[in-house]
């Protein structure tokens, strides 16, 4: 397959992007190639990487809005749990598909997730068209999610063939897996070549009980444990101590902001970024589940992160638009180890299109400013993974089709759960 | 005129809704009623009140992203105010188109304006059809801004023939407006039956200079001189006491919450809501203008609104949806004093429609969360104000000619100024 862009907006200048397979091959002036697609810019849609989402449940799009201005206990326990007691592969498929659907239509071309019945997550998102990581889920009081199910469904998913799915090691937290399952997953991972996926300190109570437990904080447990390196994505990272940060630095690891959600479950604290920042910390961005946040729009993301940044530090500068728009690509892509994230003859053509009939970039003095600060999700109007086109003017195929479908299945669910 | 909605959602049911002139006349099922225009919402749209932004200063759209991460101090002495003085009624009028362009596009029927070369500002406003209460500006280093200007203004304005526009006066606030000048700006506003609107305790720095200078915090310095009454709507008011909360209680003030503008310019504090709460305060919501923003969707400023609340009290419990969409529609309408802000008989005809085929609103457990979690500006499909269509299917009338006229004025501006 061959693409060629023309008349896009590439950094305040037009340009032409020709596209084989799913490789940048080109980028130019009035470029002459043929192709077996064309999508024409006119000079009114800008060119950005697609977005990548470090973190994510994406399945849990069928629990949007449902339990709303709870406690998460009370969420949890009365709505969450009885619905995911009664999950099924279908139900899984569906809400991915769901997930991918609405990221394709706001600019996410990436996606790092971590929930069950990951094999019902991949195929959703190979068939949408998403890159993905997918997380095999480690959890200590899951049954699919002990080492002989985590080992059974690496087997079965080898033997599949994806294209643009990848996998990773995902032990939900310190809290839900043992000591010693944790060293077993880091060990798996680095058998089978795989990222380390978890959550960490994303509540003060998180912290507490793990100083309890193992006389250390959760870094530093982690750290003593061996299962920090390069490969390593960490979610929420809000309660650290500066200690605990240096550790990451040194370990090379990658940290994931999840902002919406950190402020909707009120974990209290605010991600330490200058400090993150200080240390070089490989920096990402995340929307979490749709449950808490309740979107899956990383632009949405982008500015409530980089506000949130100033507010905390007392101090418009912090978090300029350029570091705010790497977090959410280039940091990423560096993250998940797939060669994304830039606009770059021999990167992988994973962009989107802006359209900049928007008023959100009226008067455009500045467009990435416009980016983070007035535009949305929305604002995207074509999206490319892989070198495919995934949505064009706004429009993703069957897309009524999964809408109608997963209002059944999340109004079957509930029944079930009844 | 009129117009009838056919088989649009309300409160979860299909409706017909007949607006006759301005107002709505009949709410029903099935209503067999002729009228000159109609739009049917094939039970995909939604329908809600449309949103009241309490805050803005519409014209400064013509600045958005000019100067980006900057400390307030820089960004107004080296950016903003280079320009603003440069600024012609023609600037004015076509930056308020903008303004109304957008508003129209994001869902708002109705803002409340603080900035100078008002009839600009009114005339744009009224042509465009969105209702809007303009402030007539008193600040005292302003030529405009002194009492005669203002009086004069008041004059040149009564003379026209206004449908959807009101006037109010507009101290700029406490730091540019000498004690005196407050007391004849409430005086003169009484006289002629205006609302008086005006910043207050946006910053430490300015309750801090408020001490030193009248030995009182802001709110108890406004009270003393006799200015809070049912017709005062102070915007920011993030920097109070609890004695000054039941002052403004007391004196049945509005109060206008910024989120997004607050945490932008880093004014450090998070408005006080649970206190503004329990003490029966009517609390409003406004975007600020778009160079501090920087968009006017008040969709994203009730979402980041919300959160921040439950980040402030460590308790996602607080800022319910309910609550959330009282402070966009309801309390709005109370501060400006029209008759809007809900859907009833014998309200005004301000209404938007949401597109529920947005991935946004599936699967659809709870429409009021989707709308302030999970949707955003860009969901509403059609805006009506005073029964006047603003936007039908997305398109609203010559829009592509107001941004191109805006770019071209932004760009002469900034060459003025240079």
């Amino acid at each position: 397959m061959s693409l060629i862009l023309k008349n896009v907006v590439l950094d305040g200048e037009k340009k032409d992007i020709y596209i084989e397979g799913n490789e940048i091959k080109k980028i130019g002036n009035n470029l002459n190639l043929k192709a077996e697609e064309k999508i024409d810019g006119k000079e009114e849609k800008a060119i950005l990487p697609g977005l990548i989402n470090c973190h994510t449940h994406a399945a849990m799009t069928l629990f949007r809005g449902y339990g709303e201005d709870m406690t998460l206990n009370d969420w949890l326990k009365k709505k969450i749990w009885p619905l995911e007691a009664k999950l099924t592969e279908e139900d899984v498929y569906w809400g991915t598909k769901l997930a991918c659907l609405e990221m394709i239509k706001t600019g996410t071309t990436c996606f790092n997730d971590m929930y069950w019945l990951e094999e019902a997550s991949a195929i959703a998102s190979e068939e949408m068209g998403v890159r993905a990581v997918i997380g095999l889920t480690v959890l200590d009081f899951l049954k699919a999610g002990n080492k002989e199910k985590v080992e059974e469904k690496r087997d079965i998913l080898k033997k599949r063939k994806f294209n643009i799915i990848k996998f990773s090691v995902s032990p939900h937290a310190i809290y839900t897996v043992s000591k010693e399952n944790l060293i077993w997953a880091k060990d798996f991972a680095k058998k089978n070549n795989l990222l380390f996926h978890m959550h960490v300190s994303e509540t003060e109570e998180e912290v507490k009980n793990c100083q309890k437990r193992y006389k250390l904080r959760p870094v530093e447990f982690l750290e003593k444990i061996g299962v920090l390196d390069e490969n390593t994505v960490l979610a929420h990272t809000v309660w650290l101590s500066d200690k605990e940060i240096k550790i990451l630095a040194k370990r090379k690891c990658s940290v994931v902001y999840n902002p919406c959600s950190n402020l909707k479950l009120a974990v209290g604290g605010i991600f330490p970024y200058k400090k993150m920042k200080e240390n070089n910390v490989n920096v990402c961005l995340g929307t979490d589940g749709a449950a808490s946040n309740n979107n899956l729009d990383l632009f949405e993301e982008m500015k409530i992160g980089a506000l949130l940044q100033k507010h905390r530090e007392k101090n418009p500068l912090i978090a300029n638009v350029k570091e705010v728009f790497n977090w959410a690509t280039i940091n990423g892509a560096r993250a998940l180890k797939i060669n994304a994230g830039k606009i770059k003859e021999g990167k992988l053509a994973d962009l989107i299109l802006i359209d900049l009939k928007k008023t959100f970039f009226s008067p455009g003095h500045n467009f990435l400013s416009d980016i983070i600060y007035s535009g949305s999700g929305p604002s995207v109007s074509d999206s490319i993974c892989n070198g495919r086109i995934l949505m064009r003017d706004g429009k993703v195929e069957r897309e009524r089709e999964i809408m109608k479908r997963v209002k059944k299945i999340a109004e079957n669910l509930i029944k079930k759960a009844k």
